[in-house]
Formats: structure tokens, C-alpha cells, sequence
């Protein structure tokens, strides 16, 4: 197994690194907050500091830190991946990001003999810890051959997609659909509330048929419970979606619903909720009709 | 059991009379095209020339027809059920209609002393012939208790919403959810052809996850195969967004992406396709995005 460099250890990296070190794999860490590192060096990992030096005890890279900047920044800034890789490493970003940023660094890291996979995640944290991630990757064939075996330490569902950015496409894609879906369930819940018949009765009527959901199934007991504690916060979603947008704006896509979410889901963080669960979006119908979905 | 009237035999009406001919119960039918009624003759039903010699002759009469004027006609129209009903019969209407008309018809019905249900089904043409169709039902407790031993044998999930119009208030909420679903597919898909990744590919990669939907597994395998065979018609699917979009205005219960869709609908009607599945809404993005979601 190659040597592995893991940057970015945060909710969901820190999980998919120690699934990495359980498997018995060298990692070579490296986070902003050296204070996040203590439970990856307690397993047998070594801290580095700064992405160079990482990079320069790796085979294989792997970046999971919040969005394109960020990346950009371990990449290609001052004490980057770049100044401290060899020629012929590896590097895979597991970050979801705009897909163009994906193909920009590919070609400026490509241009120093750095090969690189785009490889977002979907599942959130319980899988991150479980390991059973949905992984969906972008990159060249041999390329991809090469890292599937580490990806799939901390996925079950690993697909190649394409070219690089086609992971970032997939997942941008899974995340415009998550989105209208809870869109949908708050327009049909709204809409039930309001016209007098308990929301509660209206999710077990259509849960079965044409109108079910996996979003349906995860959100529609939270919001009839008022919880929404994330889960997946709305300032992350609105991010997938502004970089959804971003990416239909580059390829002539238009997205009229996700365009609309997208203004929904800004006016839930300028009521300062962006820290709550993305269900919580059904807030911002439950504003526009005057109610309150509940059982 | 009660002696049924059973008024509309189309392609849902139909297989429904056949399976309480198949129970064992005594049904009278009526329907405006009397050719339909070959196969219910043949399976010991009586044919009446008007719902109000259905209506005479029968304790519970059953109208499955297009729309509100349909349902209204046949009700409150010359020799319409209101003409022959005795005191205290039991009327369900199983079209799927504004819940507002349910309402009215309930309270004109009611002054001549006939009970009513609103009972919408979903499920469409295959679960109509099997009996698994879900039942949605608004009306007072002790008439959906009377009603429901028959409605069971049409429909595997039989619930009571509320009252009178709760049943097409839950069945317009499944329909708005059912279109944003193809929509949020559309979406997705149509983003994901034009920047290159191939849509199959992103239907395997995100099926399994937060983004599963059933409309996802139903329709995204006729899309990518092109099949756009009904199924669910648009022109039926854009009369119940307009139904739900007048009972959203008549509750004040804004529904933006619902209104969105509608208009999707209009268009495809508006291109001579509202005789498609409604999967073929895709179609709508497909030209404003000047790509074909293929395999």
C-alpha cells in the first residue's frame, strides 16, 4: 500500500484518516489546528508541519478541508502539496468543490508531474466513521486503479465517473437533488398544514408510493419533531449549491428550481440559521405561508 | 355488504368495479361511454342508464371520473346521483379533485341528507388491477368506517386524513412532491450530460444515497432509455398541480417551485407532449439546456 499523506481533519477527514491508520496504512497528517492531530498520532500516525512536508514523505495525497479556496491554499500556496511532492505523486482531493477548480489545479499540479484524482464524498459523518462512504471519483483510468484500493478503506460505493471534476459533477448533482427534495417535502408539508390536515398523517399516507423518499424518510420525522440538529447544516448545503450554480452557469445548464433553493436556503442563513440542519429549510416555507409543520 | 353503485369506467374505474365484482358484491354501473361496461356485465354487474338509477339502486355509490365538473355534473346534474339517492346514502368519490369542490359538493349533497367521502386513490393503472392502490379519505368517522371494509378491496393502504376534502388534500400534496421529484431528476441529470459526465453513471453513483427517491428508480431508467409510454400523463399530473396550486391560494400556502413546474408542464402541453409520462417533463430542461440526458 502506498505511503499516505492526509490533510484536512475536521468532522469528516479526522474519521476517514483513522479508518486509513485501523487498516494498518503509514499516514503522515498535517491540519491547521495541530490540537485536532492528537487522536491520529495516538494511533500510530506522524504529524507534519505544513502540506509540503507531507508531501514529501507520501505516495498518495489526500485533501478533505472545507472549499476550493482551501484547496487551492494546501496546494498551491506557500509550503504547499506542490512545493514538497515528487514527480509521479499522487493526489487525490476528497473535498466537494466546483469541478472547474478541480480541472484548474489539475493542470497547474499536472504541469509539475503531480497526477491528481477529484474523489468527493457523500454520507456524512456516521459513514465517514463507519467507512462507508459513497466515494465518486474523476481522474484518469491507471490513476484511479491505483487509489481505489485506499478509497476503498473508507467507502463502500466507489465509482469512477469520468474525467477529473466528474466527481465533483456527480456530487454536485446528488446535492441539487437532496436539496428540491427537501424543497418538495416542504411545499407538500406547508401545503398540508395549512389546508388543515395533520402533516404527520399526510408522511405516512404517501411515504409508500410514487412520493417516497430517502429525504423524506430522514427529514420529514425531524421537522415533525422541530429537530434540527445537524446533520448537514445549511450554510454546507448552500455551498454545493452555489457551486452547482457555478458550474451551470460554466456549462449553459439552467437549474430554474436549484437557482430558487439556492436564494431559499441564503435567506435561512440571513435569519442566522445557517448552522442548522438543512431540513430546517422547511422553516423558510413555514415563514412564507404563516404556519408551523407539525405532527 | 353494501349494494354498490359504481359511476366512471375508465382505465382506473374499471379494474376497481372488477375487484368488488370479484369480492362477491352486488354493483350497479353506470359510465358514459356504455361500451366500457361490457366486461362489468360480464362479471355479473348491472348496467343502470343514468347515476341517478345507479344511485336508486344502491347504498354506497363509488365515482371515479376525470375532474371537478365530471364529479360535478354527475352529482348535481340531470339524473345525476342527488336525482335518485334515498335519505342517508353513503357517496365516495374516489376522483382526484380540488378539495375545495369536495367541500361544496359535501354541503349541497348534505342538504338532501346524503353522506360523503373524498377518497383519491395513487398508485395508477397497475394497482388498480391488483387491488394495492393507496386510499386517501376525508370525512366524517363513522362514514369512513362504513366505507372502508369496501374501499380495502381496492386498496391495500386505506387511511382517513380528516375531513371532508383531507383525502385530495393529501393526494395533491403526494402530487406536488411526485413532479418536484422529477424535476429535482431533470435537474440533476441534465447539469451532469452537460458537463460531460454520462447521466447513467450518475444514477448508479447516487441512487443509494440521500438523494433516492422512488421517481428517481421508476423514471430515471425510462429517461435514459428514452421510453416515455404512460404511466402518468402530464396533462393529468398539470391538472392536479392545478388543483393544488388553487388550493394553495385558497389557504395561502405559497408554493413557488410547485408554480414552477406547472409552468414546466404548460410548456410540454403547449409542444403537443402532455400525452407522455410525466418522467418526459425532462424534456422541458433538455431544450432549455440543448442536450439529451442519454446513457
Amino acid at each position: 500500500m502506498p505511503r499516505i499523506g492526509f490533510i484536512g481533519l475536521g468532522i469528516m477527514g479526522k474519521p476517514m484518516c483513522m479508518n486509513l491508520l485501523r487498516a494498518g496504512l503509514k499516514v503522515t497528517a498535517y491540519t491547521r489546528t495541530p490540537g485536532k492531530a492528537a487522536e491520529i498520532m495516538a494511533a500510530g500516525g506522524v504529524f507534519a508541519d505544513s502540506p509540503a512536508a507531507v508531501a514529501a514523505r507520501s505516495d498518495m495525497v489526500i485533501t478533505m478541508v472545507p472549499d476550493a479556496p482551501d484547496v487551492r491554499e494546501v496546494c498551491l500556496g506557500p509550503g504547499g502539496i506542490a512545493a514538497g511532492a515528487r514527480h509521479g505523486m499522487l493526489y487525490v482531493d476528497m473535498s466537494s468543490i466546483d469541478p472547474m477548480v478541480s480541472k484548474e489545479l489539475a493542470a497547474a499540479l499536472g504541469a509539475q508531474g503531480i497526477r491528481m484524482l477529484d474523489a468527493p464524498v457523500s454520507g456524512g459523518e456516521p459513514k465517514a466513521v463507519d467507512g462507508t462512504l459513497s466515494i465518486m471519483v474523476g481522474g484518469a483510468e491507471e490513476d484511479y486503479a491505483e487509489a481505489e484500493p485506499v478509497l476503498r478503506l473508507m467507502g463502500t460505493s466507489v465509482m469512477r465517473m469520468g474525467d477529473i471534476g466528474a466527481g465533483n459533477v456527480t456530487k454536485l448533482a446528488n446535492n441539487v437533488m437532496v436539496a428540491l427534495h427537501i424543497a418538495a417535502m416542504s411545499e407538500a408539508l406547508t401545503l398540508a398544514a395549512k389546508a388543515g390536515v395533520a402533516p404527520s398523517l399526510v408522511f405516512q399516507a404517501v411515504r409508500g408510493g410514487l412520493a417516497g423518499s430517502t429525504v423524506l424518510e430522514a427529514k420529514a420525522p425531524m421537522v415533525l419533531e422541530r429537530n434540527f440538529t445537524p446533520g448537514f447544516r445549511i450554510d454546507l448545503h448552500a455551498k454545493d449549491l452555489r457551486n452547482a450554480l457555478s458550474l451551470a452557469h460554466g456549462v449553459d445548464a439552467p437549474l430554474p428550481l436549484a437557482a430558487l433553493v439556492m436564494e431559499s436556503m441564503q435567506s435561512m442563513k440571513a435569519q442566522g440559521k445557517g448552522a442548522l440542519d438543512h431540513g430546517a429549510l422547511v422553516q423558510f416555507y413555514e415563514k412564507l405561508a404563516n404556519v408551523t409543520v407539525e405532527q
